[in-house]
This record gives structure tokens, C-alpha cells and sequence, in this order.
């Protein structure tokens, strides 16, 4: 008998009472019983964005709420710079061409945060650049890109704004939207807030809103000024995925009533103390400046990172990530957001000693998971 | 105590055996175990549809598969006939002046049919025209229209497609897809399916992958070519709402397990049942060709169809839908989709006449509830 685990960086497992929410009996979307829950959820994600934004809410998975950025904060023939170090950075850049955005990338070797200095450099030969687009935690790579500094500077910038893709990384650590200037934030229903896939939200500021007004690309379904309108009379635009967004309702709750600040060290335990095991272990993490959403280990000299994921899905029934693109092979992602506690934690490294070992590589069975023991009788 | 009834054309009851399958721990979307529901989902999709044509399933709710089929399928300076009968016809009508198609518009009024010659004029007058946007059931109407004389129509002309938006008519009533040739079409999760919002299928036919392939419209999250290659490695574009696809899946087998023809045989009785009874009170449906979805009824004289919705929310908790733009006040609508069986229609057929005698209408209570026994007796 194996018990299924899921620590992917997306979908992830949902706590069992928060599944039961979603499971009552549908009401429907224009009644004043889902107003009065879409306007709770819509005040716990100010709190949880730390925001005074509106913050839209999508029926669509978070690439949906990136394109809805670029949508309709952007016109033709706009420039945008693009810190591309991953595969979501790609999806920026992407998306940009896919929508006659002429984009400045800023190459960044996988695994290494963007230097704001590139950033400033590229902002001054392109001063006018409408918008510039980066990603809070990359979840290809596990590295957390320095958005607090990227919006300091572009405080200073009154005709460009910060877009930052925040899917994996809201809820995870400290992201202070308003107070750090981070004008078009995304995240998505199936990352830390333990939710099934399906929404996205998008908070929008000020700043954000002038250029929303005058964006002429065309936008029906992602369209944020409708969604204002709707947001005035306690509704959508559109059908709204109505079950998420009680299962939101939920968990947003949960999350006000234990305080943002205990979320977050939540994630930082698991994340700290599973890095602490990787490196007893004689592992190497992937990112320079890692996240705390996942841990990324380099698959040591000789083994496919591949067949570490392999053997924890078919023979003991974990779900972990293996690398994206290039980097297919060379890495393997063990997720720390989700409904998860320090003990799934244990049974990661353990499932890690044990593929390992089964793959040939010498490790000592144990000793990750007794550093990762340590680390949470310390802290 | 009062059971809570949602009787409104989506979002709809959902059973509660497909709710709790849907709130099983989640599985992560790039698995052996989720392709293998996915494959399984696609099937039962075709079997739906009555077509050998890929479907789609969009993370997103209906308005999302329409716009997919707008953006996917023409080009800035396309020309395309918009079947304009109601809030949806508009609905497609507005999706062609986003994207910069030139829209010929048959207007029809509220409660009308499309003739299938004004269509049939319109391609005459417009050769050129490369689509024909049409609602299979109007859900603001109540009114079905002729998809497959309009089918038939186009077959004879190679140059345009049939673009139906089935999103309150697949599995309701029957829709064959290839031999009516229906060359796009949209249906979503949360109206004859009885799943909550959230998911939008489209079909798209070989004449439909031409255009496609010639589509100009700029597209990135809704995007069939992405989807017809992810679909290839049994999987999504994108990340899909999983636990939506799951309950799908539910869905979808009890529809294969007890055969289409039952799905619509049920679907009728519940719909004939409340019309008769309407009748039997003296009321008058509001669509001349109404499809069996719904139950459209025109608001006595002297009575707001508004109050009606009211008093069955607040009084009974049964949620009926009201009417839109400018039907508002005038119609009141019963859905027939959704978990439902043919007591609830007594439920809702009583509510309405306590409702209407509550308001100064004069009814005999209990002789629409009578008249749709007598129905379902002999039925």
C-alpha cells in the first residue's frame, strides 16, 4: 500500500477540508450569497498582496493572467525589457512577440538571478520602455529574482511599470506589493495557496491603470477594465470558476487568521531544512539565490536527474519535477508549497536517499534526513 | 429549513457522488495517471459531440471557447455573418469588432429563431464571408436555433465555416457535430454537463483547420495549434484545471454508460413537463422554437419577472434566472440542466405559483404542477 504525495511545484495537494468546502452543494454566480464571498475573497487577497490594488480574479490558469498583463497593459509597437532566465522568463518574452511587443531581453544564465544593475543598464538604453516584465521566483530554475530592488528603481521611472510573475511565489515569502512598487502582480490558485489549478489573479496599480486605459490591443475575455466594472458591482465579467473561488474563499481565510508572516516561515522551514538535508548529502542546489517555494538539485555526475523522478513516482508514489527545456535531466524539483508539513519533507529526502542509492550514486541512507531532522529541532 | 435549488441555465447543481470525485487528493497534470484520464476524457468528449474532430479543453469558462474559436479561426479584415438573436449572439458579434472582424449582422428578435434563408441571403450577398457565427440554443432566449439546416448549407460552400456556440445545448438535445457539420463548437463545463464553471471544450473540424492555419490573430493562451500538439503527447498546452477534467470524467462515463440518446430523452421530459405546466397556468413562453435546456416564460401583465426571481431566492432558496438587457423583468427562466430530476420541476413549477399568486396574479395552484405529473405520468 502506497500513499500518493505530491510535491510538484504546481498542481499540489489541497488540504482534505478545503476539498470538502469545494464540494458543497454550486450557488450560483450572480446571487448575493457568492457577492458576499467574492468580496471576502477579494479582501483576503489585498491582505494577502499586501495591496490596496483591485485584484482580479480569472477563470483561467496563471499563463492566462500573464497574457492578460500583457494585454492589456500594452499597445503594438510598445518595448518592454524581459529578464529571461528560465522557461517562464521565455513565456514573457513569448508572449511580447506573440502580441508585436518589441522585447529587450536580459539573458540570465539558468540558475542565477537577474544583476539589477542589467536591469537599470538596459532601462537607460531604453528609456522608453512601457513595461518591464520578471518573474518573483522562477519556477524552472528555483531562483528568486530581486523584484523589491526592480521596483525601487522604477519608482523613479514615472512612464515604466514592474510586471512581475508572482505564480509560485505569493504566499511563499515576503512580496510587498504596494510599499515596493510591484504595479502588475500575477499568481495563480495552484501554487501556495494549496488550491487545484483553474484561477488566476492579477492585481493592477495606479500606475498600471494609465497605461491599461490607453492599451490598444484587442482583449475580450482577459479585459481588465470590464473586470473593474464588474468588481464595482460585486461580480465578474464572466461565468467565474465558482467552486475555486469558494475553495479561495477557504484558504484565504485560514491565511488572515494565522497571519502572512507565519505562511511564510512555514515555507522557509520547509524549504531550509530540505536544502540542509540536500547538502549533508553532498548535493548541489541549482540556484544561486534559491526560492522557497522548491528546492532544485543538480542530478550529481552520472545520474538523470530523470530517473530520480522516475523511481519516487513509480515506486513510491511521490510526485516531484524533474528540469524543463535544457535543463531537462541535469536537475530534479522537490515543491515546498502545498498542504504540506515538515514530515512530507522527511519523506522526500528519504525517497531522494533511496533513488539515489538505487541509482548507483553513493549515499549514506539517513543523513539527509537527519540534518533536515536537526534543522527543525533548531528552528 | 430550506434545501437550497439551483435551477438557473448555469452554473448548475452538480451530483454529489462527481463532487466528491473531485475533491480526491489531487494529482499533478504531467502524470501517466492524468494523461490516462485525459485520453479517456477526449473519448468520452467525441462520443458527446458526435464527431471524429479533436475537442479542446480550455481552462476557462464559455466566453473563453468562444473567443478561442474567434482568434484561432479568422484574420484582422475577415469578414463573418453573426446570427444576433441575444445577449450570446451579441456576445459573438462583439468578439468580431475586437479582433477586427467585419461582422454582418442578422438581426433577429428576442424569442425568434434564426429562417435559415436570411442566412442563406446573407452568404449570397457576402461570398466572401469566411464564418457563420450562430448560438445552437440562445440561452437568453430560450430559442434553438437551426444549426443543422445552416450545416447543410455551408457544406455547399467550402469557403466558410459554422461556428456554433453549444455551451447550453451539447448533450441537452441532439447536436451531431460531422454529420451535421458543425465545423466549431463550444460548450463548457457548468450547463448540461452539471460541473461546476470552469472548463470550455471546442471541436474543430478539417474545414475549420484551414482557416486555422491561415489565422493571423495574434493568440498565445488560447491557441489551437499549441493544443492539437500537447493534445498529440496526451496532454495540455497549459496547466488544465484538473480537478474539473477529473469530475469531467465522471461526467462523461455516466453519459457513455447510459448512452446519449438517454441524456436527451431526459432532458425533454423535464422540459416538456414545465412547458405543458406553464401553459396549464395560462403563461406563455417567451421562444417560438424553445430548446430543452431551459423554459422561458414571459412575465404576466402587470408583474415583474424580477420579483418572481426574487421571492423563489429569498422565500424558497430555489435560484431561477431572470432576464437580460432588455428583457430584464420582462421573462423569468427554469433551467433543465444540471443534476436535476423531474421532482425538481414540480418544485420549481409550485414555487412558481405560490410566487405569482404572492404578487396578485391569479393562479389555481397546483394545476401546473398537476399538468406536469400528468405528463411525466403518461411520459
Amino acid at each position: 500500500m502506497h500513499k500518493r504525495y505530491l510535491m510538484a511545484p504546481g498542481p499540489v495537494s489541497v488540504a482534505p477540508e478545503v476539498l470538502a468546502k469545494m464540494s458543497e452543494p454550486l450557488i450560483h454566480h450572480r446571487s448575493p450569497q457568492f457577492s458576499a464571498i467574492l468580496t471576502d475573497v477579494r479582501e483576503g487577497l489585498k491582505y494577502l498582496y499586501q495591496t490596496e490594488n483591485d485584484v482580479f480574479i480569472l477563470a483561467s490558469s496563471g499563463t492566462g493572467g500573464m497574457e492578460a498583463s500583457v494585454i492589456n497593459c500594452l499597445s503594438p509597437g510598445d518595448k518592454a525589457i524581459v529578464v529571461r532566465g528560465g522557461k517562464f522568463g521565455e513565456r514573457w518574452e513569448e508572449l511580447c512577440t506573440t502580441y508585436g511587443i518589441s522585447s529587450v531581453n536580459i539573458d540570465v544564465t539558468w540558475g542565477d538571478a537577474v544583476d539589477p544593475a542589467d536591469v537599470e543598464s538596459a532601462l537607460d538604453a531604453n528609456p522608453d520602455a512601457k513595461a518591464v516584465f520578471v518573474q518573483a521566483h522562477e519556477t524552472s530554475t528555483g531562483v528568486k529574482h530581486p523584484v523589491q530592488e526592480l521596483g525601487a528603481m522604477l519608482r523613479n521611472r514615472p512612464d515604466t511599470i514592474l510586471v512581475v510573475d508572482a505564480i509560485s511565489a505569493m504566499g511563499v515569502y515576503e512580496l510587498r506589493t504596494d510599499e515596493w512598487g510591484l504595479d502588475v502582480v500575477v499568481t495563480g490558485s495552484q501554487k501556495s495557496l494549496s488550491l487545484p489549478p483553474g484561477l488566476a489573479m492579477v492585481s493592477v496599480s495606479d500606475k498600471a491603470w494609465k497605461l491599461v486605459q490607453k492599451s490598444t490591443l484587442p482583449k475580450y475575455y482577459f479585459n481588465f477594465l470590464k473586470e473593474r466594472k464588474a468588481l464595482g458591482r460585486q461580480t465578474t465579467a464572466y461565468t467565474p470558476a465558482v467552486s475555486l473561488i469558494i475553495g479561495l474563499g477557504e484558504v484565504l481565510k485560514n491565511i488572515r487568521d494565522t497571519g502572512l508572516e507565519t505562511l511564510h516561515t512555514h515555507h522557509k522551514r520547509l524549504s531550509e531544512a530540505t536544502k540542509t538535508a540536500i547538502t549533508a548529502l553532498g548535493l548541489e542546489l541549482f540556484a544561486r539565490t534559491p526560492a522557497e517555494a522548491i528546492t532544485v538539485i543538480k542530478a550529481p555526475e552520472g545520474i538523470n536527474g530523470q530517473e530520480v523522478v522516475k523511481i519516487l513516482r513509480e515506486e513510491y508514489g511521490i510526485t516531484i519535477a524533474g528540469g524543463q527545456a535544457h535543463a531537462k535531466g541535469k536537475i530534479f524539483r522537490i515543491s515546498h508549497i502545498g498542504h504540506l508539513c515538515e514530515w512530507d519533507m522527511l519523506i522526500a529526502i528519504a525517497a531522494v536517499e533511496r533513488a539515489l542509492k538505487q541509482l548507483g550514486h553513493p549515499v549514506e541512507l539517513g543523513r539527509g534526513v537527519a540534518a533536515a531532522e536537526a534543522y527543525f529541532a533548531d528552528h
